[in-house]
């Protein structure tokens, strides 16, 4: 039921990705009233679908502490309570993020040792691909939580992009040990002075990420999701410089023409509706965010990111990795976190 | 002496912006022995300028601390010291940012009642130029200091943009006024409630920037700087995406042939030389830092800038605007800022 389309687009979304992956089966959370005449028209998806009932939505301005406290008969609620339960793999959603967190977090939990959960996305880079985290989970990290999002991120790469040692960076102002942020050059510190098996390789500034300089890019929820956003806004930019410098003379309007094939290229790479899709790390389930203002295009990248991590080993990894830093680091329990538990709570309040 | 191309391609820079502007004079300082026989290849530029000579050079790597002590020999506290006294309007260096700034408060001072200073950059959008700011002066700024930031850059973009009544946002990771992190939300709260004749939009996201939502973009400099980058490093790829599509295929290349005006004009527009040259605001005197790996055409920039600004007022209008903000909160004297005099202090420590 959730984002700026509507359900609409969001099952037009699951007919593409049930082309792309024909054993997938959906079980999709709403109003029957309005999904059955939706799914009427859609034999194909039908088959591989059936509805569950929620009587009530989360709305997109809702603050996460309201969702946590009277959402509990909302679509987004039920879905991610089938994820907890081990009914489905995956839980994917164009609704409220602060809210789809709260209700995740609180439902499925955070794996152990990890105090916040990251949102993790695949950013194009001239290289290929990189994993950039946090997209906007949290507003700030400390050290300690960016160490963590150095680790999830790290086996994130490994399981979704295949790379065998993905090289770790933390974004700054400068590659110089004494330049930003006291959270992110403390973090740093931690990360070199670490045994940890990770192939860490400083900080990188932000033209590093598009240059594709590091396979994992790691920085606060803040600073990741201005970077992100201002990115989008440059590409839009360009996009529309590039159209109205061609459209000025009769010679680049002829030679747009011609070159159409390769605009039309570029146009895709650019798509954002290819990149959609925020993976939730450091929950005990697959949780995936796709963008409020998604098509059923953009739905359904978010469905194959959901899809890959369902069945890679990431939550696995991560467990296992963040157990080595506790060792590593002498961590007893959760001394480290002795306020693990009220961390809901936190977001509750 | 400053940059990574070093002070040949400062003087050439100077050529171009001598051709630019006839009426304009330069001292140079530096190495005599280097810079005497650069000069004397530039008749034209010759007799627009003196050379200073000075016996050091603050080094890119050097600490904002260690430049301040061992810097007062060189060729950057020279430039500024000619600004504190008043001899030249303006200084210009493509050399350590950190120490550019550290000495400027120091030799210059800042205006009263504002704290920190900040660099200002002009960055482009649809709708022609927006004001950016802070670009990386500090790393991080508290409510205060972004309210300080919001009143210097309207009062630039009045005075080099020429707008009359310039909107002005705070970057944030939501529109709605609960989202973000806590100096950004406080600011926004302080610039929603006090009476400051700012036209105040609330919060932009960054893909607000590059649309042009408003002619004033405020946020920290750890923040700014990252989506400065980011933007730069995403036009980069975006041009390299550009220019594979145009290759692959023999229509591709002869559209590109056909519209080559047309990319040359993009590629103008997108040329981070013209947009650069960041300003520092908040200083009693006008210091404009050039991009290190600038070229001619590049410092040529920074120079345009410069010139914009040593015939501005901005300077006086910050000072009677911060002055309305002071009477507006009920400040007596400088008794926000306490610790006024010893800012100077907590950049040498």
């Amino acid at each position: 039921m959730g984002g700026d389309s509507g359900p609409a687009a969001i099952l037009a979304g699951c007919v593409i990705a049930r082309r792309r992956h024909p054993d997938v089966r959906f079980v999709l959370h709403g109003d029957e009233a309005v999904l059955q005449p939706l799914l009427a028209h859609r034999p194909l998806l039908s088959k591989s679908s059936e509805i569950r009932h929620a009587p009530s939505v989360v709305g997109m301005a809702e603050k996460p502490s309201q969702a946590l406290r009277r959402g509990r008969n909302s679509s987004m609620w039920h879905a991610i309570d089938l994820v907890a339960s081990g009914e489905c793999r995956v839980a994917v959603s164009a609704g409220n993020t602060g809210a789809l967190m709260a209700i995740s977090m609180f439902r499925i939990g955070l794996i152990e040792g990890i105090s916040r959960p990251a949102i993790a996305v695949l950013w194009p880079t001239k290289r290929g691909q990189s994993v950039v985290l946090d997209a906007g989970a949290n507003a700030g990290a400390d050290a300690q939580q960016l160490v963590d999002f150095a680790v999830m991120g790290e086996a994130f790469a490994r399981a979704i992009l295949g790379i065998d040692r993905p090289t770790v960076s933390l974004l700054n102002i400068g590659e110089e040990e004494m330049k930003g942020i006291e959270p992110v050059k403390r973090a740093g510190q931690i990360l070199r002075e670490s045994r940890l098996p990770i192939e860490f390789c400083g900080f990188i500034e932000g033209d590093g990420i598009g240059e594709g300089s590091v396979d994992v890019v790691v920085t606060d929820g803040f600073t990741g999701n201005v970077a992100l956003k201002t990115a989008e806004g440059t590409a839009k930019l360009i996009v529309y410089y590039l159209r109205s410098a061609l459209k000025r003379s009769v010679l680049g309007r002829v030679g747009a023409l011609l070159a159409s094939g390769a605009l039309r290229s570029l146009q895709r790479k650019l798509d954002p509706r290819a990149h959609n899709g925020g993976v939730f790390l450091g929950l005990n389930g697959v949780v995936v965010k796709s963008h409020g203002g998604a098509d059923a295009l953009g739905f359904a990248s978010a469905i194959d990111v959901a899809i890959d991590m369902g069945s890679s080993d990431v939550i696995a990894r991560i467990l296992s990795d963040r157990a080595g830093v506790a060792q590593l680091s002498g961590e007893g329990g959760s001394a480290d976190h002795p306020d693990g538990s009220g961390h809901t709570k936190a977001v509750v309040s």
